[in-house]
């Protein structure tokens, strides 16, 4: 199964189904994409800030794909993670899999998503208006 | 919950997640396509041929949704089976489901699919090769 996992600060763009569909061998292709809601713990929120810790967060993250993969045998995943500040109704994470069946693309999908929420070291806070945030100010974000 | 329904003979574009996802209320955007293999039955294909019954089909397809709805309650979903000629490696069927949370969302799109299969006026067949198309030729597709 090809695993390819990614961090990145820019907003997510799904890649294009692309080269795995036509070789004849996938009937199936699903996607889910994590969208930041304008609530969170009850409270109305204009954003969200995620932190990793880099190495480990891509490490586990594609232990977790390797481990599924056993279980629900797929063609290929791909999972991109969006860290900093993301605001309302924009991806905070994306993830594709193309497998032979449905059923295995489903699995993976929703299995991936329970763990990710358990082990992977990325973390999320209500983040802060700007004047409370000298720190993204002074880097010109 | 919001339902659109479509029958094409065009390849599938899945429509930009849209509108509904920066409304702030939806944390969860799934897709699914299925997509043709190259083998049916066990034997090599180059194409599916799918035919449907047109009013029907998107009657029974807007009814299996609008009743899923009742059980996964989500914001919107949105479903575009393409019909004719389809060559392997290429989508027969695209959904997409706007939903609070992934639970409802992957609930929805596992749940349609296997109804689909059961109960929609849609039948496929094994497209043949154009010597053996006439009908098609004469239509200069």
């Amino acid at each position: 199964m090809e695993i390819e996992v990614q961090l990145t600060t820019e907003p997510i763009e799904p890649p294009p189904m692309g080269a795995v569909l036509r070789g004849g061998s996938c009937g199936a292709w699903a996607e889910f994409t994590g969208v930041v809601r304008g609530e969170e713990d009850g409270r109305p929120i204009a954003a969200l800030e995620y932190e990793a810790y880099e190495p480990m967060a891509l490490r586990v993250m594609r232990d977790i794909l390797a481990r599924l993969g056993e279980r629900h045998p797929c063609h290929a995943v791909r999972v991109i993670h969006r860290v900093g500040i993301i605001p309302v109704g924009e991806a905070a994470i994306w993830i594709g899999v193309a497998a032979g069946h449905r059923q295995e693309a489903f699995a993976m999908l929703s299995e991936f998503m329970d763990e990710l929420k358990k082990d992977v070291p990325i973390w999320k806070r209500r983040a802060l208006g700007p004047e409370e945030m000298p720190l993204r100010q002074s880097a010109g974000a």
